[in-house]
């Protein structure tokens, strides 16, 4: 892993559920950068820079005036777009007042901001996660913040052998860490898919308990990751033997797989911080969708895993952390597992860099 | 904001309330320097270094005899000159054995203490706040530690616009933030004054209490402020359309204003490390006297005020600090509100360069 | 003191009392590196870096497999020798898949470690203190790791004039502070003996209750300390006036001096980081040792002493640290007392210049 990884702006990320964005200001900070959120009267979201821009007082600590907010220091007054409107004691307000606007999106249960170069931002661009709206299926979901680095969450679930180890007892058995992998890189698109199909594995108790599959199964776990932020992992179980029809593209042909129980796990993996990270979480089923007792069990065995994930890369954080300051550099040994997330690493590299030469043409630009 | 204000050592700083120190050895850090003080046998006070030049130990957690301090650690024992008179397991005192002794005055209810080169410490330069120990007035007071610079602390008071909208409800109301102010230096005194006369406002609850004005009001408020230390702001109330006789002097002349109620609030800004100001604040009266509910209140409305600035200008001092290390600067924008603040940081620039020459003068002397 | 003590790595430390270990996994950091112990199945104990070659997870938050270590994150297996045995879903072991394995020797009660160039272990150096296993004592023993750098612990112990103050009403009395030492440096066996023997010395409540010794007193110290990690003081205790036989050797010739109380004392100094230390102390007596009453009594007095420095020397820790950094060095004053703890330095510092030379030869062969 490189010391220190910078983070790429030029990126749409998962800021928020939409569930938790209304009518209070609500500040979440986000690469780095703080932001103040709020839903406008007509019902969309406003992302601002949290920072007054007179003596730098958040401006989520403030109040709102309808679509305004007003400074809780000096009153300085904002709209919507981030223009200051009105300043204490004077009628005149400064030609430069203003605090930056971000693009934002709504999408998929998602909001979604970009907080590079705002000509950049293209929203057809943005990865999409259709179940989490979609009708006949149930989600649950949750979000963590941990302290570690975004590259350590990348790293977490790209390479799911380590459900036995971390989650056994949960999602893992030892067919996962047996099972060899595949993966494939699409340039173009920018995406990693990893596949693991296990053709005769135990159940583990997680699904056993949804679904009611007693016996062996056939477990399919196909990823979809789109660097830096959306992670899809399609989840297909059956009775052992029961395969999909020829040509079944998982994650998307659902339908035409009526015997197999369907779960869409979507993670948005989001930099708060060069060392911590937004681990939104969630996860799609399409069986059992009204069962209330199979949502509740879901919500507590995920966020059990969850909790494991948090707690093990805060320790990993400490660790690379500690043995950079002592040595300047971390070692690492990958082997075979590790080939989806080194793919994932040489496409944010690939990120990176596209971001450093944007920036070198704005400053250029600018000079 | 310059990134980080150098403390100005060659000036004289309010380091307690009298009333605080006594036969009790007292830990204070002032300007980043760690002291302790004491009063000797004869009432008056000592302020030495607090630490053993032996191996370092705090001298605040030893113990006194008479008017020595005896080590905690190994016994070395200091006079109130700060001279070593014993040392274990021999007779023999080293010369250089000594730890500094800091020039002290008591004055006005203040312990006042000089950091830097005391042959400069000149005891008649010292500001003074007579309403605090004269006949006639009544104070409260009390002393809060703000965990942000001293610059931010001396930018709150200096513009009093933000009562409205930080202290709406106390001693805010529309007009403090709506009525223009005046702004006068006197270069020679190193005084700053800012004035804002309201002559037709409402009366903030603060006041309409303490003094029993109902309806419209005069209200004046006279800052004077001497960098870097003392803030006195000279506050008069009146029935609306009541004025002083002519030529009246603000904090000078209450006398001459019979029909008319008079505060002073004084505060008293004192680094404690460079992220960290001591804030002593106090409000003296020259009604109601001796009645002990208008006391209560003032004391509790106060530190209400005084504790909504804490807690504003620790989020302040987050917020620039964490600029500071994004971006290695801090962008402000400054309105006409602010001109009293801004010629207060120009004043304690002019303090700071006289303060590099001394120090560079010092260092050639030395050479 | 220097700014700032290099670890010295070539040498044997204390890691832990040997009761510490067993079967379960057992992280302490020594000498700034993360070490997770066990005790294999064939009683002996081994020592490993506590970081798995994958992804860095600490071993020590995983589990056994017999004498095998299985990672908690992806399932890394390592033997005792820190060789790699098994990986997750691929047969074929990475040549350079191992963790480092320290020497590690039992003796006196104590688990030893080197943690340096391991050619250089030679187990025949470890430093010895028989009495802590041996019949006809017994002893008791804790361990508090002190927020303050190795040398501060060292300075401490070497310089016992600090009983009367620090520790006054436990184990000080004047005569402490007031007897002069006598201390000679054997630069061959790299040992520092500090010697004061206060022949007519009042009976500190510490030895009165657990001796039943009234009256006043013959009192010697005499302390061996080897750097940078074995510290004994032999403690002799008599009532006045009774002297040992000719030739006597404090620590050594117990059985020749019948009518004293033999107390040996001894301190594991272990630095744990730069800046904090691991302070393993033991208190062995020959008198009255099945007298649980004064077991219990001695332990709960060295406890309270141990805890007064291990506060004290956080203080001073930080009040090094914050000198540090304002100043860039700390001054201090020595004066007679100091001679032992000088001493010691001395041989800290020649053995950092031996260690700067192996590692400079090192350097020299790798390149």
């Amino acid at each position: 892993m490189s010391p220190s990884t910078t983070i790429i702006r030029n990126q749409w990320y998962v800021a928020a559920y939409a569930s938790e964005i209304g009518a209070e200001l609500f500040a979440r900070t986000i690469c780095g950068e703080p932001l103040v959120f709020f839903r406008a009267e007509d019902g969309s979201v406003v992302a601002l820079a949290d920072r007054c821009i007179h003596r730098r007082y958040p401006l989520s600590k403030s109040r709102r005036d309808g679509d305004r907010i007003v400074c809780g220091y000096h009153g300085f007054t904002y709209d919507r777009t981030g223009a200051c409107v009105a300043v204490p004691a004077q009628t005149r307000i400064p030609r430069s007042a203003r605090v930056a606007a971000f693009p934002v999106v709504e999408q998929d249960s998602f909001v979604w901001v970009w907080i590079g170069e705002p000509d950049l931002a293209d929203a057809t661009a943005i990865a999409r996660a259709p179940w989490l709206v979609a009708d006949g299926w149930t989600t649950i979901r949750g979000l963590q913040t941990i302290q570690g680095r975004h590259a350590l969450l990348m790293d977490n679930l790209m390479d799911l052998s380590h459900e036995t180890y971390l989650h056994g007892g949960y999602i893992g058995t030892p067919e996962v860490a047996e099972t060899p992998i595949t993966t494939e890189v699409d340039e173009t698109a920018g995406v990693i898919r990893v596949s693991r199909h296990m053709d005769d594995a135990e159940c583990p108790p997680f699904y056993a308990e949804s679904t009611g599959l007693g016996g062996r199964i056939t477990r399919w776990q196909d990823i979809e990751f789109q660097p830096p932020c959306l992670y899809r992992l399609h989840s297909r179980i059956a009775p052992q033997g029961h395969h999909p029809p020829a040509g079944y593209r998982p994650g998307a042909d659902h339908a035409l797989d009526p015997g197999a129980f369907h779960t869409e796990i979507v993670y948005a993996l989001t930099p708060e911080t060069e060392h911590s990270v937004h681990d939104f979480w969630m996860v799609a089923r399409d069986f059992a969708t009204s069962d209330a007792a199979v949502t509740e069990y879901l919500y507590t065995s995920n966020h059990t895993v969850v909790m494991q994930d948090v707690v093990a890369l805060g320790i990993v954080e400490q660790t690379v952390a500690e043995d950079e300051r002592r040595r300047g550099d971390v070692r690492e040994l990958s082997i075979n597992i590790d080939t989806g997330a080194l793919a994932a690493r040489k496409l944010m590299t690939r990120l990176a860099r596209a971001q450093a030469a944007a920036d070198a043409e704005n400053a250029a630009a600018r000079a």
